[in-house]
């Protein structure tokens, strides 16, 4: 697409069960695309050593965050161990006008609360091969104690009986493969006509100069 | 995606101004992609040296071409030059139910009434970078008339002005970022989840096995 052409950003919502691969494939993608960002979100929680405000997080007060919550100014947010996360839709309309495309890595309850509030954005699940992968990955962490692993594989199918409302499926078998394919989404929904309406006006403007 | 899911197949329906380099974009497009195919229309016209039935068309006589309109089998249908020119509905059907990805080249009218008789379709609009290079390239083909070249012209303002209804829109400026884009556009529909419903079923099949 043309540049000075001012395409509608994007937002790209990504979920995805544990273990299927989502960090690693966003991180990939954000590497790829250097004008992709990862969408910050706001949280009460403690800001942890190394972590920077407006980069890691938008660190604000239980106070604020409510007030963000009461004045509908959040597109999704819950509530993790006590803390609250929340995705600021000033923040999703703000990047949309001024063209930046987005990507949020977001747990599918966060996702459907998206869709309802940000219905223009673009919802990519990502799926293990197979849940027995799935396991096996999982056990493959050596990280998580059998009763953490067993909720995790029964939430995966949860997810997985109710993702069909998402408008891509991206299949985590080949890592290299199903990052060309998340590439793929991200090129072909910029090129979505719905967001480039002022490209065709630019040819006719064009023409009567 | 997985190949065992029973993906659907996918129209891509791709359309420009003569001159925007839609015949060479798709031939590269169908090089890459060896599982999709050209789509074939029916024809009333006479088989020319070289052509092949079913290949190059499915050449049909008039009264089958006709039976086949009144019917309402054609999901578009033009005369050009006196001769009828058809896409099968069934074709297109039986494509999707088999997976089979078909791409067709055709001109706006012929993909605004696609649009209403095949909406699962995919509609990709390609533009010259803008009409001063579309003019450049119409008079450097060197086989054209003036008034040929000037009615191209005023044939591509009227289809870009008309374009806003594609799905995308591709800008042929650099012929291999515009094939990436095209072949973006193709990946990322097939990974559409409605597309892939099949997909979804398949692990919680698995899982009760």
């Amino acid at each position: 697409m043309s540049k000075s052409a001012g395409r509608e950003g994007v937002l790209f919502v990504v979920s995805a069960p544990s273990g299927a691969g989502k960090t690693s494939l966003c991180r990939e993608l954000i590497d790829r695309f250097s004008d992709l960002r990862q969408s910050i979100s706001f949280t009460t929680r403690q800001k942890r050593y190394g972590e920077q405000d407006s980069v890691d997080y938008h660190f604000v007060s239980q106070p604020v965050f409510q007030g963000m919550v009461d004045e509908g100014q959040l597109a999704e947010w819950a509530e993790v161990h006590g803390n609250m996360y929340g995705t600021s839709l000033e923040v999703l309309r703000q990047g949309a006008a001024e063209g930046i495309d987005l990507l949020l890595d977001i747990d599918c309850q966060g996702a459907a609360q998206l869709k309802k509030n940000y219905r223009q954005g673009v919802f990519i699940f990502i799926l293990p091969p197979d849940l027995q992968e799935l396991e096996k990955r999982l056990r493959g962490r050596d990280t998580d104690s059998e009763e953490v692993i067993r909720r995790r594989l029964q939430n995966a199918e949860q997810e997985i009986s109710q993702a069909g409302w998402y408008d891509y499926l991206v299949v985590n078998d080949d890592f290299q493969i199903a990052l060309e394919q998340l590439s793929a989404i991200v090129t072909a929904e910029r090129n979505r006509a719905s967001r480039n309406k002022a490209l065709l006006d630019s040819f006719l403007a064009m023409e009567n100069e």
